[in-house]
């Protein structure tokens, strides 16, 4: 599940990891009792430091999502899923408004902001990866 | 021009300061030739530090958009609208993109992503705000 981590984003390492065990519990991809990678495992798949991922770990577990069993790993709590979807609804809706708004200060219409979501939402883009261009390709304008 | 900016927002107040700016030029607020104001009068009025002006204004001047006259004062630079509205769209259509493929992982209908659009474009709350309750009851499921 952490296949998409990219570690060139400008969106920190462990908050990916902490993004994307979120999304994946609030989808269904993870589930209560389902244990994460080892942080051992992940770092070295990831190449990057092991506190990179213990502090996305910790994260998780500070936000009650986690527990860790010594020498066992860490786990999925039970019952943690209704919450862990109103929180991720409620970071993204929060998201999206502010960049809504950036978008009206900056004079983007309503309709070009509705666009823009439709053609992204169709694309199968990873997370945190690089701007498609079909998404740059929007912003062009005759200036571009 | 700087009257929304906040100090409580969890973006940095040398970037709203540096987005504020662009986005008033792009949407031609603020045009070439004007001048913003000083350091010294803007650090006050924001309650801030003078270092936090001057590291937005810095920022602004690295991309070439504005220059600072010793002893007059820091002015927009001719010709640099159609590159500032370049780069602001390219900027908004990217953070655009990263949430809505946030909010689809986290399993987010397309129809209500430019439900909350909508909403979002419709109210007219101040840049780097607080997340307007109109939008947080749309966060909102039969859990919340």
């Amino acid at each position: 599940m952490f296949e998409n981590i990219n570690i060139q984003s400008n969106v920190a390492v462990y908050i990916q990891i902490k993004n994307h065990s979120l999304f994946a519990v609030a989808s269904g991809g993870l589930k209560a009792g389902e244990r994460l990678p080892s942080i051992n495992d992940l770092a070295k798949k990831l190449d990057v430091n092991q506190n990179t991922v213990a502090k996305g770990y910790r994260e998780l577990e500070s936000m009650g999502i986690t527990r860790s069993r010594r020498g066992m790993g860490v786990f999925i709590n039970q019952g943690v899923e209704a919450k862990v979807v109103d929180e991720c609804r409620r970071r993204i809706l929060s998201h999206l408004h502010e960049v809504v708004a950036e978008a009206k200060a900056a004079n983007l219409s309503a309709q070009e902001i509705k666009q823009v979501c439709t053609k992204s939402f169709a694309l199968d883009a990873p997370l945190y990866g690089e701007t498609p261009d079909a998404i740059l390709a929007l912003a062009r304008t005759k200036n571009g």
